[in-house]
């Protein structure tokens, strides 16, 4: 993993991250890598945000993995600030290698550098396999995460 | 509750939403109402950031309750920008009247005004009554919610 650079990602990067988004079971029925388009939009929209942090990781010029980290202040616990990790994604074929590790902790690292005093996540009830991994890295499933499509 | 108001909060709301933050067994291990410097600091954030939006329910000039509520970005579900309501507390003196439920349905109103294809939310494992208001709502505990302090 020594040449894996973490870094912002930009338009350019937008089609390996939707079809890493798309290769999924869930984010099969959801995505749409044919048509970038509302993709395009919703990268404007990240890049006016300065408490958004959408990277992607790259190893010899591929694209092989993406987050999204946000800081989001709040008063609670004494006025601090937490981090969301929202939308990882690993290329089909670095799964098992450590590289989605690799991510998770450099959110971790970034979130503490950022003044962040607490880092959250959810995960689908049915990513079983997500769920022990996130365990592993430090995370407690204290939490109930509720949804509502609007 | 037809003289309720439900508006974004000022420093001067800020005795009422800490003591409310306090209020409970989880934020009673974790608030400091008689120190109220750092939740000056968070607040001053908060009113910096456009994507947030930190609101009470006020009746009779009275703080009765508060969320906060914040729109976040993303690439996943085609683009989609996504609401998060943390913070959510009722006065003591006015649970079971309804108001939660009318704070709730503000922030999805909110939420979907705003643009947001999704509304989502944790709730600590240990709230289980909590648990069932938010599914009477409309939302669906689909999610693990995983947090690891820093």
């Amino acid at each position: 993993m020594e040449d894996l650079e973490i870094r912002e990602a930009n338009a350019d990067d937008l089609p390996a991250i939707v079809a890493m988004l798309a290769d999924d079971p869930l984010g099969a029925q959801r995505e749409s890598p044919d048509d970038l388009a509302p993709y395009r939009v919703a990268l404007e929209r990240l890049d006016a945000d300065p408490n958004q942090h959408l990277v992607v990781a790259v190893r010899a010029g591929r694209v092989i993995g993406t987050l999204q980290l946000t800081t989001i202040p709040g008063l609670s616990h004494r006025g601090a600030t937490r981090a969301l990790i929202e939308a990882v994604r690993i290329d089909s074929d670095e799964r098992g290698s450590g590289l989605g590790s690799l991510l998770i902790e450099w959110a971790i690292d970034t979130a503490r550098r950022l003044g962040c005093r607490m880092v959250q996540l959810t995960s689908d009830k049915s990513r079983t396999d997500a769920h022990r991994f996130y365990e592993r890295l430090g995370f407690t499933a204290s939490h109930e995460g509720f949804k509502m499509k609007l």
